[in-house]
This record gives structure tokens, sequence and C-alpha cells, in this order.
């Protein structure tokens, strides 16, 4: 194949400009004593680590860090297991994935140097690895879909649906076909990932929050003596930490029921809480908005605004007239239709315009390089070729290792062609209804989607996952038609989509992360291989243990209801009735919304810079769309902060904002788990905070008193 | 009547030290350009101020000041009545009578310098004349009790009482008589104020944490150009009004009904919170805690847990066994009796120690200084001579002022007998069952009782009037005894007593304002005295509106309840039942407790230093035990925060903390402002912010989803 994109970069000016970089570093160290640090010239987080050798690929990967991630792969999934069972939201667990293999790895260490027999030092590297496995294994375990649509396909779920329980729409759950299933699904979108890896974190310099805060955790941790900003940093970066992870902890206490506590505050009053605008006191995406550019935070605002401000509430008044009034809130028949399928018309039109662009660019690209002989040059996300100067100490050295351990075009290509074929064969002999054309056009059109969700993620740090799902349920359910399986069908297509493109997203994450960490790109692939061939064991495992101890499992009103099963057999009942059963106007809106992206996206590239920038992204706008803009009202506060501390001091909010944002992002992250394991334990929080218009106030007074 | 303690002191040491430094000011001020300030050697507040000349103590008492005061007493006398008359809970409004006599009188001054007029220019010192003018007035709002004690003679709420609704208890409201009792009875604390106004100020150096931070806001107002400490004070004391101002707003929205929002936040659990343990979220009592040294915070956070951790929790244990089990909440024959009288017990213990103490050291030094032809030196609270170089130059400045313009000891004295020889011979005719020798007893107590007022106010900010009148409506009502109006003695008793000790705690905070704004204590002395004049016309005759425009005035259920009047009325009709109606054990307890106040303080005198510093006030102990802990945990928030910025920047928390503190308390001051105008307007707050168990939520929530 020649040349490629993961072609690590050699063109001679690029080469030159470090050597200068390098030289200049030197100088400065000779001046300003060992660590060359001065007041006005801090050291970058690279020229920090410089001291400390980046481990080769191989060497990332250690038996300790996969004994300690096949531990933490089975606590993790048991939790998820549980709440995906209990109440069916599972929180991110990346953080705490990297903090207790940190803490794990760390411990054995120590103990090994105590004794003497310690061999190979703890590197940032091996705990970016350690998470990425723990990451990809306990990933399964949510998009598996054991609370949701694989569960979804037994027949205790289909005897409470009330429709579609003859014996073609219903598999029930068994160890065997489960373990197989998983292993066919979930390996496809590590392949898919090996070519949008360098397009979305090199290219794109997608921001994705979570990874970027993670990195700055785990670079944090190993950062090496005498490193005076860098230490700063970290103990900002620990405060902020502890203080997220402390309000995480209070708040707790008062979410003693359903619509209590500081994530229910009506912050901006109760109508517009209502409509999902609201301040929600959560510091993840405070933080995530301090670390994502202003343009983004604007543009889930716009999104917000657009559809929870106007669209929704107009289209609710035409209920009982664009579609029946007597229907649930999650029948996709009605006004969530709207927000799922919008929704995913904006991401795919942005998604398209996008991958249209980057592969034409890619094309040319190589068939320039090719006539040139020369390697790759670093291009931004308009496919521009960046002069080398503008590029940080960091990004270089980042980027010479991201692009050094290539993982060939080919392997790549091959392995999703080879594991697509073994799936296609195979998934068909698991649920009879799933045709081998539906899988081979999922496949098809799975990198697209893989790659619109990767972006998302990227920009907002929401993985859409399920929407997806929800978007496979309904195609391939309404091609399969009704009866003859169309439902479990559409349940199996679901699953096949949600494994790609949540996936993508999760571990995109992990290689930002990487990215972050010089770990080695090779190393992090056999780290998330390794990790997903755990998790598809574990998971069904872990599925298998709960589906045999507890006899009521998925039965409402029992101690595991796994309420989005239910849900999800639903949706799929609805969408072997097809597209003509979208609610009124429902696909007339998503084609706009879908060529307004396009728009959009042509304008942001056709006009000058300067007004081009302040011209919102698609993508971002279209996640408020199905999620609502409370996050994006956090996220603005996010920007709000940082916009103000830059206006006091620009130094510092450069130097330190990155830091507040990760401990802040990192704390409420690491909270999840105590949070997980109390809810798991039945210890429930003992006050419920609870906002009650004046109005109603007085009746519950009215009724309290009578007690 | 020669040397007093309101003498200027005239030693040479004390001149002596002072010319050195003003000469060391000089030579800064040649090295270091215009405003001799260095980065090193930031000027101090006087130090700022030194080139604006101090007016005279004449020209300090301007007529416009007059005319401002005026109507600003009028606008809040409504406010306070309407209040009183309402839900009887009145905030302080004398941060909004500084802030609003500075903008009217800005807007006065400008306008004339436009217009090429202004003959004077607006000074501090008039600020502080306004202010003091404006509390004096509207102050007499409250403690005329028109809400309370005043009201509570009527027939209209002897009706609804259970008992004693013969006629010789009852005195119905008739503008005259209002008048000539609010003239009888509010002079005299001006009078009992002159002599301990050194005491407190100058000698034991009290905070008096609103009269401090009002003083703040003040002399940022009128900063000169040029000072860059104090400017940077000013922008930080602003931006904290603000955030504060902004806070209360915001909290405001939260509170639509009993029990909802910020205030009845359970911070601590819900266990904690019956027991008055929660942290309420209160700017201006975390400002407090700033502003009032570490001893005084641990000493009410200390008397909080001894009596809502501990004796009341006993106490209540022994319902039905100390006192009897079906009493009201309110009934001094019940656990609120052990709450009042004990902490009386403790602050009369505290406060006659101190009384006496004082009023020893003082006659000595007299006799000494009258032996020795000199002035009398600067002593602290223990007596002791202050070293003069360990005064800071703002505090000479400050003292030498406030010691220039005496009001002579003889005139006060004189003043005070003649007042109270009026009082004895008018007050038998306006009530008749109150006799001549009840108020004589009264106002020689009244000098202890205003001392012990205005120095737990001093310390805590607490002026704990309403509790001083129980005390009398007790004592006085248990001297005149059952039948022959004991209850209209008792009440027109409260009222004596209230007076006094309520001016003696707001004027104090204002002639703390007025120290640390050089305003000379003759014009404060006039403005006082103007003031209350006008607000002995002002208040009645706002009341006699209310009462005259609405008929159901004081029916229960009605718009204008005034909920206190039948409290107080309840209270005297029990109190005439003597100390053997009062609950159990609790005389015994107040004996203790007395004692072990005037204990605490022979420990704190005896011993050295070192040790002495830790020993608890018995003053601030005994606050909470009336009023609760929860202030008490905001105040040690408040000492929190100073200790680690202490920690963290030393210099930059000594500079900057006391003007954070002043702008969280004032700005929250200043909301009560539109709050009242709020609740007077009938806008309530639209939502209710409510803190449920989660047992009770569940039946809420099961009510609210049967609706």
């Amino acid at each position: 194949m020649g040349l490629s994109e993961d072609t690590k970069p050699k063109s001679d000016a690029y080469e030159g400009e470090e050597m200068v970089e390098a030289t200049g570093l030197r100088q400065r160290n000779k001046s300003n004593g060992a660590n060359g640090e001065t007041e006005d010239n801090p050291l970058s987080v690279e020229q920090v680590f410089e001291s400390k050798p980046v481990p080769s690929w191989r060497e990332q990967l250690t038996f300790r860090a996969f004994v300690v991630a096949f531990f933490l792969a089975v606590l993790f999934s048991i939790i998820v297991m549980k709440l995906n069972l209990t109440t069916g939201i599972i929180p991110s667990l990346n953080v705490s994935a990297g903090l207790l293999g940190f803490f794990f790895v760390r411990m054995w260490t120590v103990g090994l140097e105590k004794w003497g027999f310690l061999k190979q030092p703890f590197t940032r590297q091996e705990n970016t690895v350690i998470q990425t496995a723990v990451v990809a294994a306990y990933g399964l375990a949510f998009s598996g879909g054991f609370g949701s649509y694989m569960f979804g396909m037994s027949s205790r779920i289909a005897k409470q649906a009330t429709e579609a329980d003859d014996p073609s729409d219903i598999k029930d759950p068994k160890l065997s076909w489960m373990i197989g299933f998983m292993f066919c699904v979930s390996f496809i979108g590590l392949f898919a990932l090996v070519p949008l890896r360098k397009i979305m974190i090199v290219d794109y310099k997608l921001i994705y929050p979570s990874g970027t805060a993670t990195a700055y955790l785990i670079n944090g941790f190993h950062t090496p003596e005498g490193a005076k900003l860098a230490k700063k940093q970290v103990k900002i970066l620990g405060k902020f930490f502890a203080g997220s992870f402390v309000w995480g902890f209070f708040q707790w206490f008062y979410t003693g029921g359903d619509g209590c506590g500081f994530s229910s505050f009506p912050t901006l009053g109760l109508k517009a809480y209502a409509n999902k605008f609201y301040f929600d006191f959560s510091p993840t995406y405070v933080g995530v908005g301090m670390i994502c550019p202003y343009i983004v935070n604007v543009s889930v605002l716009l999104g917000g605004i657009i559809s929870y401000g106007l669209m929704w509430p107009l289209i609710n008044n035409k209920k009982g007239e664009w579609y029946p009034a007597n229907l649930s809130k999650s029948s996709l028949h009605g006004l969530q239709g709207y927000k799922v399928f919008i929704s995913i018309a904006m991401i795919l039109g942005d998604g398209m315009y996008n991958f249209v662009k980057v592969f034409s660019h890619t094309l040319f690209a190589i068939y320039k390089a090719y006539k040139n002989k020369s390697g790759l040059p670093i291009t931004d996300s308009d496919g521009r070729v960046v002069p080398a100067e503008t590029i940080s100490f960091d990004d270089k050295k980042r980027t010479e290792l991201f692009l050094k351990d290539q993982i060939p075009k080919k392997f790549a290509l091959g392995g999703y062609i080879c594991v697509a074929i073994i799936s296609i064969i195979t998934l068909p002999h698991i649920f009879k209804p799933l045709k081998w054309y539906y899988i081979l056009v999922a496949y098809l059109l799975a990198p697209v989607l893989a790659f619109c969700n990767a972006y998302g993620c990227g920009l907002t740090d929401w993985s859409l996952a399920s929407t997806y799902g929800k978007l496979a349920i309904f195609t391939i359910g309404a091609w399969a038609g009704k009866g003859d399986g169309g439902v479990l069908a559409g349940l199996a297509a679901c699953g096949v989509m949600m494994s790609i493109v949540s996936t993508a997203a999760d571990l995109m994450q992990d290689f930002k992360t990487g990215y972050m960490t010089l770990a080695s790109p090779r190393s992090m692939f056999v780290s998330q291989v390794i990790g997903t061939a755990m998790g598809c064991v574990i998971a069904p495992c872990v599925f298998w243990l709960f589906y045999k101890a507890f006899n009521d499992l998925g039965l409402s009103g029992s101690d595991y209801p796994a309420p989005y099963a239910i849900v999800y057999r639903n949706m799929a009942i609805l969408g072997v009735d097809g597209f003509g059963s979208l609610p009124h106007n429902c696909l007339k809106l998503c084609y706009g919304f879908f060529f307004a992206a396009i728009l959009i996206n042509l304008i942001r590239d056709f006009t000058p810079k300067n007004i081009s920038r302040y011209i919102p992204l698609p993508m971002a706008m279209a996640i408020p769309f199905y999620i609502g803009p409370y996050f994006a009202i956090d996220m603005c506060v996010g920007s709000l902060i940082l916009f103000i501390w830059e206006k006091i001091n620009k130094v510092q909010a450069d130097q330190f904002g990155p830091a507040v944002a990760s401990g802040m992002i990192c704390g409420d992250g690491l909270w999840t788990l105590p949070q997980s394991i109390l809810s798991l334990a039945k210890v429930n929080p003992p006050i419920c905070m609870k906002f009650l218009s004046r109005k109603d106030n007085i009746k519950v007074d009215d009724f309290i008193s009578s007690w």
C-alpha cells in the first residue's frame, strides 16, 4: 500500500524545526539550571517528561497491566450490569478505571520495589494501556445490551409487551450464543477505528474532553520531580478533583427520590426546567465546557434553544394532530420520534459531509504524496497544510509518537473485511430473521456512523450509541417488516450497530488519552483487542450469573426490572411498521435538517476564517436536540468561567484552565464509582430536595400537616 | 466633673508617636510619588484619607442630610411596619440606609455641582450621620412594638387571647398616647449610650460586624483617587457585594413557602436540622465570621453545641415531667422558657462581671489620672495600658477623633436623670397599672442590660432586644401580679426595656461606623437625637395609618395578622403567674449559668494571656442558647475560609479579608430591601425548594401522582 496517513511524517522542514526547538530548549537549560524552567517560560508537559524515556510499544504491554485490567473489568462489569438491570442509567466509569489502574499497579510496583524484584518502572503509557483495556472490556457490559436489546429478545420481556410475542420474535438468553454474538460484533469497531484515529485526533484535533481530562490526570500522577509549573498544575488538578468528588458526595445526600437533588434544580425557573433548560450543578460538564472551544459551547446552546426552546414546544402543541395524544413518552411515534430522528438526521448530514471531505482530501493527498514521493504533511481539519512553526512542542512530540507505530491500512481493512464476513455468516445462524444482507448493509454504513459518533463525541463528550441503535431498530426492523421475526431482526441489528458506534466513541476517547500520554497506538490497539476479548466473555458471564440467580429478573416491580429491555422491545414492535408510522412531518423535518447540516458545513468551509469561526457546528447543535439543553448550560457556565478568568489573567487561565477542568471532570467521574456501589448495596440517600411550585407546595404542606 | 473617659488623650508619648509616623509617611511620599504607596507598604485606610479634611462636627450635620434622612426614615418605617403586621420578621435595613443615603445625597450634590451651587462637598462623615439618623428613626418602628407589645395591649388582641380581657389589662391604640410614650422611652437609651461608647469601641475594641462592614462600604464610596490598595479593596468589596446581592436574589426564588429555600437547607442532615444545626447559606453570617476573632466563632459554636446539641434535647426528653407536654412552642412555661431565661442568665452573668470590672477600672483610672493630672492612657479590655507603638495609625487617628468632640459626662448623667424623671411621672398616667417604682427599678437596671446587649451585639452582631423585653414582661408582670392590670404593666415594661436595649445595640453599631469613618461622636449624638425625634412621630403615625385603613388589622387569618401581638400578650398573661410558674429546674439552671459565666470570666482574667485566649466567651456562648447554632455554623465557615486564606497568603488575607466580609454582609443586607418590597407588593417567590426524608418523599410523591 505504500504511503498511508498513518505514515510518520518525515519531511525535512518538520524535522529541522524540531531540532531548532530542541536546541533552543537546551540553551534555556544551560542558563536556568537543571530543569530549564523560568517564570516566563514554563516547561510544557512533554518538555517536563523529556527526561522519562518512552518505552517501546511491546514494553507498554506488561503482564501486570492485564492482570489488573482483568480484575477491574470484572468489577466494573458487575457494577454496570447491575445498573443495567436496576435503573438502566449507566454513568461513565472511565476515570475510575484510570485511577484504580494507577493505584493497583502502583501498589504492585511499590511492593516489588521494596522487595527488590521490580524490573520495569510503572510508566504513564502502561497506565493508559490498563485504562484502555478496562474500558474496552466493561464497555461491552453496556453495549452488549443486556439491559436493553439483548434481554428485550427474551420471552420474559415479550410476555410483558403488548404484541409480537410469537416464537419467531423471541430469543431467550443463553451463555453460548451470547458469547458468540459478542465476539462477532465487538471486534469490527476496532478495525473501523484505525483510520479514524488519525483523522479525529491529529487532523481534526478534536477535544474528547473526558479523554483529555484523564490524560491530564495520568500525566499528573507520573510527573517527574523538579517541574515547577507541572507540579502546580497537578496540585490544582488535585484540589478540583477533591472538590468535585466531595460535591458529588454532598449532592448524593439530597437525591432520595425521583426528580430530587441538585441535578433537578430548576435554576432558571420551573417553566424552563420543564423544557430541560437548567443548570444541573454537574462539575463534569462545566469542566467539559472549559476544555471545549467556545464555538462548540455556543453551538450546543444554540441547538438546545432551537430544539427544546422552540421546536419541541411547538410540535408538542400539535399533539393529537401530528401524532396521537395518548402515546407514552418514550414512543418513537410521538415527540420522542422527532427528537431521535431529527438529531440523527442532522448528525448524519454533518458526518457524511465531513466523511466525504476527509475521504476526498485523503485520496488527493495520497495521490500528491505518491507523485512527490514525500511523506504526508500535517493538515488541519480543512485539509490545509499547517505550517510547522505554529505547532507546539507538545503537539509535535505527540503527533510524532502517535504516528510512529502505525497499524498498516492493509491490516485494518483486511481485518474489517474478515470480521464482517465471519459476522455475515454467523449472525443469521444465531438470529434466524436477521438476513445476511441486512448485516452487509449495516457493515457498509457502519464506518460512516462510527465516524459521526466519534466526531460528535470528540466535540461534546456525548456518545449517542443508543440513538444509533434506535435508528438500526427502526430501519432494519422496517425492512424486515411485520411478522417473520422483524422485531428480533431489529433488536439484533441494534446490537450490531451499537457495538460499532459505542466502541468508536469510547475507544477514541482512550486514543486521545494515549495521544496525550505518548502511549503507542499499536499497544493501545493490542490492549483494546485483549480488553474486548475479555469483555466478550466477562459480560455474558456476569449477566448469566444475574439471570440464573434472580428468577424475577426483568419483571417490572421486582428488584431487577431492567426497565430498558421492554422499552427497546416496544421500539422494535413499532419499528416493523416502517417509516410510514413515523409521526407527521417527521421525515420532512429530517430531510430539512440533514441538508441544513451540509449547507452550514459548506458555508463554514467556503467563507474566510474570520467569519467561519462564528458559524456554529451542526454536529454540536444536534446533540441537545436529543439530550436536552441542560448540559449545554453547564458547558456555557464553564465557558463563562474560562472567559472571565482569561480576562483577568490570561497566562494563568491558559496554564491552569485545563487542570481545573480535568480535576472537575475526573473528580465527578470517580464519584460515580462509590455512588454505584452505594446504589447496589441499597444504601439510599436520606433526603429528597424537592422543587414544587408555590401552588403545589401549599397542597403538599396541607397533606403533610394532615399526617 | 474634671476628667472623664471621654477626654482626649494628650500624653506626650502619644502625640510624639503620631508625629514620627506622619514624618515617616512624608518621607515615603517623597520617594514614591504623590500617593506614597508602595507594593510592600500599602497605605492604611486613614492614610489614604489623609488628604481629605475632616469637617467639624457642626459641618457634618447638614440640612440636606436630615432631609434625606427624613424621607428614608418614612420609607423604612413603612416597610418595617408592614412587616411587623404581616410576618413579624424584620431584617436589618442598616446597610440599605447607608447606601440609599449615599445615593440620594450624591445625586443631590452632583446635581448642584452641575449648576454650580455646591457649597459643601459630600463627606463620609455626612454619610454616616444620615445613616445614623435613619437607623435611629426607623428602629423605633420595631422597638415601638407596634406589631408586638404595644398592639398586644389592644382590645382586639385581648379578645383573641384566652384570658385577662378585662378593661384594666387593655389599652387601645391612640395616636396621642403612643407618641407621648415613644418620646418618654426612646431618648433614655441615648444618654445611657454616651459612657458605653468609649468602653465598647475604644477600650474593648468590639467588632460590631455590621457596623464595621457599613464603614468599609462608606469609606469605599468616598475613597479618594490615586490610592491603589484602597481602590483594589473597594473593587473586591464591590464584587462580593454584587455576588452576595445576586445570591440573595437567587435564593429568593426558592422560598415559596414555609421551610423552603436555602435557609432551610439541612446541610448536615435532617436530624441535625431539627436541632437547628445546619449551614443556612447566609452570606451575612459568613462575613460576620470572617470579621469576628476566632475565639468568638468558636464560642458561639460551643454554646450552640451545649444548648441545642445537648441541653435542649435532654430537657425535651423530660417533657411532661419538668413541664406540661401540651404547651405551644412559644410558651415560656415550656422549652422556650429554658431557652429565654438561661441565655439571659448567662448574658447577665457576663454583662454584670464586665460592667463591674469596667466601672471599677474607670473609677481607679480617674482617681489615678486626677492624682497625676494627666490624661487617660489607652487601655485594653483588661484595663492594662496599651503601649502606644502597638496601636496602628488608623486606630490612633480614629481614637483621637472619636474622643475629640466629647459629650460631657455631666450632660449624659443629667440627661439620663431628667428623662427618667419625666418618664417616671408621665408613664403611670398613660398606663395606670404601671407603678412609678417599676419604672424606677427598670431605669436603675437599664444601663446594665444596655451594656449587656451592646456587648453581645459587638461580639456576634445579634441584638437580643426582644429577649430582654420578654424578661421585663416576666419580672414586672410577676411583680404587678394577677389582676389589677398586671398584663398591661408587663407589656408596658417590655416597651421601656426594649427601647433602651435595642437603641443601645443599634446605635452602637452606628458609633462603630462613625469611629471608622471619623464621624464626630457629637454629630452622631445630635443625629441620633434628631433621628429619634423623627421616629417618635413617624412610627406611631405610620401605624395609625395602617390601623385606620385596615379594619381587620391584628385578626388572625387577615392580611395583617400581626402574629407577635398575640404572642406577647400571651407571654404577659403567663408572666403574671410569677416565677413559680417557670418550668421545673429552670431557675436552678439559670443560677448555674449565671455563676458559670462569672467564673469563666474570672478564669479568663486570671490566667496568662496564652492560655486565656483559648477560653470561650460566655456572652458569645449565650446567644445561640436562644437563637440556635445555625448562625454559629455560618460564622465558623467564615472563620474557616479566613483561616485557609491566611494559610495560603497571609498578606492578601489581611488586606482583603475585611473587604470580602463587608461585601458579603452589605450585599445581603441591601437585598433585604427589595425582598421586603416584593413581600409587601405580594410578589411571592414561585418555587419551593423543599427537603423531605426519603420516607416522607415517597408518600408525597404518591399524593402528587394522585392529582
